[in-house]
Order: C-alpha cells, then structure tokens, then sequence
C-alpha cells in the first residue's frame, strides 16, 4: 500500500473514530489488552527470541502493556483529562455581550509511532505511544522496530481483531515495515499530524528536523534517553558505602543496562569513594551473570564507547569487560568532579550495564556540576533526612534538568500511573511539556476547541448541557460534575 | 545590558520566582493591573498618537488587558490549572511496592515575548503572553514593538513599580527594545526556553525556524493570523441577505480590519449572491469613514495586496478604494469556489478592511472548499437552526482547520475567558496544541514535572500533604480537594 493510500486510510478512519463516546474508545483500548493476553506464551517467546530479553522481564513488560491499555480507559471514562470548560453565554453585558464558549481537547489526527528496539512490547506496538494516541482518538500508524518483526505482527494481529471486535474500521491501526527512508516518509507526509519515538539521540533528533523541516511542521514528541545521574550527600555514605554502591549497581544492570533510566553517573563525595563503595560497586558489577543484548550493534556500540573512555584523559576504568559480539558485560570508570566539568563528552549516554563515578570535593562542586548537567528524564538524591531537607538549593537546580526528581530508590523501573513524568528537557526529550508514560502521555496528542455559541446537537457529549457522563467540568472558572 | 546580563539577571529572578507562592504571584499580576489603572489618560493618549487607533477602542483594549492580568490571578489562586496530581505509594504491593509520586507543571524558564503592532496594550509589553508566563512563574524578557515604544515604556514603569511594591526583583520582567537583529538574538540565547508572538507569517516562521535550529531547540508560541471563513449556507439567506452583509462588514471593519480574525472569506451560496447581499456588503465598506492603519507600512502592504487582486485571474474587485499612505479604505472582491480552489494564494491573509465573497454552486462545493483550507483562527458557520442540525458533515471538516468554531456571531471581539482558544492548525499558529487568549494559554510556559518519594518539606506547596490552599487535585485517579 502507497504511504498515500495509508494516511487517506488513517483520515477515513479518524473521522469516526474521533467522533466515538469516550466508553466504546475505551472498551476499545480493553479489548486490545485481553487479545494481547490471549497469544499466550508465543508472544513472549517470540519477543524472547528476538530480543534476548529473559521470558521474566517479558512477563512483567507484558503486564506492563496490558495494565497501561487499561488505565488510559479508566482514564477517558473519568473524562477530567479533556479539560472540558464552559463559560455560559451573558446576553446582557455591556458593552457586549459574553457568547456561549465551550472548549475541550480534541485529537490532532493520524499519529506516526515508531517502535522502541529496548521494549518490544511496552514501548513498540502496543506500548505507551500507541495507547495514549488511541486513547486521545488518534489513528496510529506504527513503523514496526526492525529488531523484533515476529513480535511486532503477534501485536498487530491483536490489534485487528480487537478492531473487528468493537466493529471499527482497520485504518484506525496500521502497521509498516521498512527501514530509515520509510520513516522518513511517514514524517514527511502531509496527512500526519505528530510523531512518537522512544530511542537515540540520533535518531530522534533526525525525526525533529524533518517535522520542523515540512511545509506544515507537526510536533515530535521524541524519548531520546539520558544519563540519570546519582547525587549522593556526605552523611548518607556513612557506613552504607556497601549498601548504595549494590543498590546502584542493581539499577545499572536492570536489562543489561538498556533502559532509558540506567542511571550512568554516580556523583560521590571523594573523601567517602573508598574501598568499601568503589570495590562493592566493581564486585556486583563483576559478579552479575553477563547477559546478551537487545542485538548485535547494540552491543558493538557499547564497547565501543567504552573503548573511548579507556583513553579518556582523567577517565580510571574500574572494571572493563572483555568484548564480545553479544554479551553485554558490565563496566564501571571513575573520574573527578574537575575532569567532568571540563569534558562535556562525558556527559554522554554509553547505553549498556555501565556506570561512571564522579568525585566531588564538597558542597560547591556538587552544585556546579549540577548547573552544567544537560537536559536529563530523571535526577536522583541520596541523602540522611537531615540533609534532604536541607538540599533546597540542590533540588532548585534539579528540577530545571529533568522530569523526576527522586529522593529515594533507583530511576529504573518507572511506574505507569497517573502522576509519573517520563520526560525532561532537551535532549532527554524533544518537547519537555510532554512525557512518554503516566497518563499524562495523553495530552501530547490533543489540542484545546472551542465550539462559540454551538446548537447542542453538534456538541460533543462532554460539553452537551446536560452532563450525561458526569465529566469533571470548569463552568464559569469553577470545577464540578453538574450539568448546566 | 549585554544578552547574557539581560538572560542571567532573568536567571536569577527566576530562581526566587518560580517558588513562590500562587497567592503571592497573584498579588503581582493584581498590582500590575492597579499600575497600569494609574497610568490613566497618558498611557490612552500615547498608545492613540503611536498607532493611530481611537481612544474608544484603546480605553477597551486597556480594560481587557485589566481584566485579563486579574482572570490570570483568580486562576493561580484557584490551582487546577496545575494539574497536581498524587500516586501515593504503595509499600507492600508485589513484584514491586510503588513510590510516592507527586506531579503538577513547573515553569519553564524565561521566556522572550514579542510585542504585536495591532495590539499597543492587549498584546504588548503587559498584554496576554506576558501574564500567562507572569502566571506559569516564567520571568518576561519583552521585545518591544518598534512602532510604539513610548506606549511600551510607560507599561514597563508601570510593571517595574508593581515589581518593587510586591518587593520582587526587577528580572521577573526586563523590557528590550531594538530590531529584528536584537529579537533573533534573544530567540537564540541559550538561556530563553521559550517564546511567545502575534504578527504576521513571514515574521513568526522565521522565529519557528531559528527556534528549531538551536543546539538546544525551544518552544515557540507564534499567532500568524488567519483569514477567519464565514460559511453561509442557503437556507440562512433567505430574506436575510442585508443583515448578514451588514453583519459581515462590521466585522471587517473592526480596527480598520487589523484583527487577526477579521473575516476574509465568505462562502456565499452563488444563487444567492444577488444585488441585496453584495450591494449591501459594498455599501456598508463603502460608507464607513475611512480610517488611519497602524502605521505606513501596514497600509503600503495592505493596497499593495489589493493591487495583486485586481490582476488576478477569476477575481472581480466589487468596491476598490483609492490608495492612500495611512488611510485604509475598506475593499471587497468576488470570486468563485471553482476559482478559489485553483489558486491556493487567495487563502493569504490581506491585512487591513478586505473580505472576498466566494461563491459556491452546491453543499458539494462547499464541503470541498472547506476540505481545503488551511489552518485558521476562527471558522464561522452561518445557517437556520434547521442547517445548523444538519452540518455535522461541514462541522467535522471544519474542527480540523481551526481553534474556534461559530454557529452565530462574528470572529471579532475574542473573550478572553477560561472557555476560549484563540489558536489553531498552522500556519494560523505554530502550535496548534495551544491559545494566546484566555486562561489555557498559561500552559504553554509550564511543563510536567513529578518528585518521588520526596520529603514534604521540599515540595511545593500544591503538592504537600495538608493542601492548605484546597487546591483540586487528582489523587489516585479522584479528583478532589481533600487532603491526605
């Protein structure tokens, strides 16, 4: 099928679809989730086989898949996400009159979401950016990730049937195969009216030029990973050196390290990076059962960023894992507070089980490389309680670098609920008003309407007088499930 | 003051600014209200003698942006439009207990607001841009329009004592004046994380452009105006001819046509189209005293589109006015659907007292114009209540051409209230995911921003515990006021 044929398909499609009662879209997003249920063990040992993940981390990123459907139907039958407001018409204003204004958020229109090589399941075909854009009445139109084809279809076919279910037309979902130039196309093509992506910096960034570059631009909303650094505090080294560092290293082998939160940088204070921390962290590390990568050029790319940082001046390579064409084997450096500030490189993401730990001094040096750390999806802190509540001036910098701020725990295993922010600014992400998990995913695909002075006849049913689903509304500036 | 100076000042202020209370930040919109009231006759006078525009009108546009700096404060003091939202943890839950996650929107940073040349108060130096970002916490480095600098520095004085009685530094608001060198400059400093503009096409595109090719790329909020369509179906004309052409030219007329919704287009049935309507519309232009534009440049464009008309093929030039250097005559041109969709330069924007009346043969004909607009301000859909019933097919097309929708009434005289959206699919905006005028516009400046497992002395205030200022809040999917 020609890429006109496609989004023509997607058009025809968005024109009922973007008309459904918030109840069918999301029985829609339901059905989606038992049929994905229901392909059973070969889904998971299709994706197994493709991407090398263990059949354990595809159970939980299945359930993962499923439990997201499921909230964004939660999340349309309680309805307060369109921000639906009203201000009622006052014919006997002066000078003139108030007309009758209703606005709501309506959807942009086809949606182009590219595949996630890291999740097969809960960022590719039926992850978060498909089920935020059908969830906000978007058709989708999905570039299948290369890397998993077989698991891809298994989804697809899911996909269908849920359609044939509910009785709605196919073009709703589309699947495309191909390389670079047909996601080149599909961004460039008039009819798309966003893009989603989850993956690298490069690829992202290419996507975002070519949306700014059309005559039309559209939004792009891209996850393009970070580094999520590790800001431990003096007092909290104090005798749990061995604690954090297998705490640390757990999170830094969570999926080989192919997460988008691996946290990458470990600030510590020098006086404290003894033994007990350096060698714990090296040890688990060293002791972790290697495992394979998602594939092949993953895992070459890895090595060779490593290769670089072994002649890195004022770069110490802790533990250095011996290369192999698949096994991601896990590597810690170690650097200063100083070398960090003055070699942005290091500021890079080494996507794989690796970690470097950074040396500062004290109290200042901490916040001056907390100033020049780039856009980032999450910041972490450890610290006592004492010196979290007196890390005020640290978290104010914080939070000008990333989407979540964490005061405990590891970044890794992001939740998906209604107030997570899986986003930050560039070039964590493309648009840092936005984030990829949580609920909140879903406004990336809508826009605010105003229907003026609209017979109540052509009104969606979230801004028909009578409120027949009891959507949470602001009429005239105050917030309430009564109808008018 | 260098750009760096100008940017870290804003820094600076933005560092005690973004924490600071709703109330508090309320209390400065209110103060700016007061200061700009204070002004009085002085501040008419010399918007009147820089843009030409009649004190009635300006004593209005004073009033609206009054009352919009106070909508904005009675919005922070409400607190919804932040969004909070709160997963409490749960400890015990398996595989994985769950994190306490907070979320609501943080301000972006400083953001560069450009002055609009058709709005010296409205959408100036204190106009709709500057108080959505005063309200989202974004200190304001304002661009002034060159054709009314004295207007502007009277406004800033007037924000600079609201400032220091609120006791806030000065860097919340810094006021630069200068050409289009000094605005590319600010769109490229590292330090701007956003900007906001109304004008025209050519300007607001190349701001989107340099905005996009930063290292870092930012938002940009750009309104490029539209050409606002008036569909009148046939039932409608009826015995009504006269009404809707003096309706239609009102409008047209409105600021000498210098609105960014004033009606260009009106889709007119073409068995209809007959002496009563056209004579009426010609008429009406025509007798309406002629007043001064903007300034000499706006008025040299606006008859030099004119003269492109009169050549143009398939367009008949109904009322013609003479040209003159700063006097706007109003100009009405025909044409024919047929016409119209072959030569896609009769959708620009004529900037000034112009409106084109296209005649079409049939609904066909009607569906297939709307079908190829591009993306607008405003579409207005003029019908019997039996019509109205009837143009679901017309109003789906529509919907995706535009940020507002009218069943009666004229595009003019945008509300500024919580319902409206003045924006819409490019190239009316940018942006089509947000508005310019009324409360929604605020959330162009902020962004998500979630803290987990943070101590309650560090969060702010909307996020704590005790929600001592009841803002709505969702909390674990409810909406409520409640604490916790």
């Amino acid at each position: 099928m020609s890429f006109d044929a496609i989004f023509t398909k997607a058009d025809m499609a968005f024109g009922r679809y973007k008309k459904l009662h918030a109840a069918a879209k999301a029985e829609l997003l339901r059905t989606i989730a038992k049929e994905i249920e229901q392909l059973g063990d070969e889904l998971l040992e299709t994706a197994h086989q493709e991407s090398n993940l263990p059949l354990a981390r595809l159970t939980g990123e299945r359930g993962r898949t499923i439990n997201q459907l499921r909230l964004f139907a939660s999340l349309l039958e309680e309805g307060s996400w369109l921000e639906a407001t009203i201000d009622t018409a006052i014919p006997d204003r002066t000078p003139i009159p108030r007309p009758d204004l209703r606005r709501m958020l309506i959807p942009l229109g086809p949606v182009v979401v590219f595949g996630a090589s890291n999740f097969p399941l809960a960022f590719s075909t039926a992850g978060g950016d498909t089920a935020s854009a059908l969830a906000a009445g978007c058709p989708v139109i999905y570039k299948e990730h290369p890397a998993h084809p077989k698991t891809s279809q298994l989804v697809y076919r899911a996909i269908q049937k849920a359609l044939q279910r509910c009785e709605l037309p196919e073009g709703i979902f589309q699947h495309v195969s191909g390389g670079t130039d047909v996601g080149q196309q599909l961004v460039q093509h008039p009819q798309a009216k966003a893009v989603a992506f989850t993956g690298s910096f490069k690829g992202g960034k290419a996507i975002f030029d070519l949306a700014c570059q059309r005559p039309v631009p559209i939004p792009v909303f891209a996850e393009m990973g970070s580094v999520n650094p590790i800001f431990v505090l003096p007092e909290k080294t104090k005798g749990n050196g061995e604690q954090l560092a297998t705490q640390a290293a757990q999170s830094v082998l969570l999926g080989v390290g192919q997460f988008c939160t691996c946290p990458g940088l470990v600030f510590y204070p020098a006086s404290e990076a003894n033994h007990t921390f350096l060698e714990t962290f090296a040890e688990k590390l060293r002791d972790a059962p290697a495992e394979k990568m998602l594939h092949e050029t993953i895992c070459s790319n890895y090595y060779q960023d490593l290769k670089g940082l072994h002649t890195h001046e004022g770069v110490e390579m802790i533990l250095a894992p011996a290369e192999d064409v698949l096994t991601g084997g896990a590597a810690l450096a170690k650097t200063t507070a100083q070398q960090w500030l003055q070699h942005p490189t290091l500021q890079e993401e080494v996507f794989g089980p690796y970690a470097m730990v950074v040396t500062y001094e004290n109290q200042e040096e901490l916040e001056q490389v907390a100033g020049k750390l780039q856009g980032q999806l999450t910041c972490t802190i450890w610290g006592t309680d004492n010196e979290l509540k007196q890390a005020e001036k640290l978290v104010d910098t914080l939070r000008e670098k990333c989407g979540r701020l964490l005061f405990s725990g590891v970044p890794t295993g992001v939740e998906v609920s209604h107030a997570m922010t899986h986003g930050g600014p560039f070039p964590a992400t493309t648009d840092s008003r936005s984030t990829s998990v949580g609920t909140y995913a879903i406004k990336r695909f809508a826009r605010p309407f105003t229907f003026q002075s609209a017979p109540q006849e052509l009104l969606p049913a979230e801004l028909k007088d009578d409120n027949p689903d009891k959507v949470w509304r602001t009429i005239n500036g105050q917030l309430t499930q009564d109808s008018i």
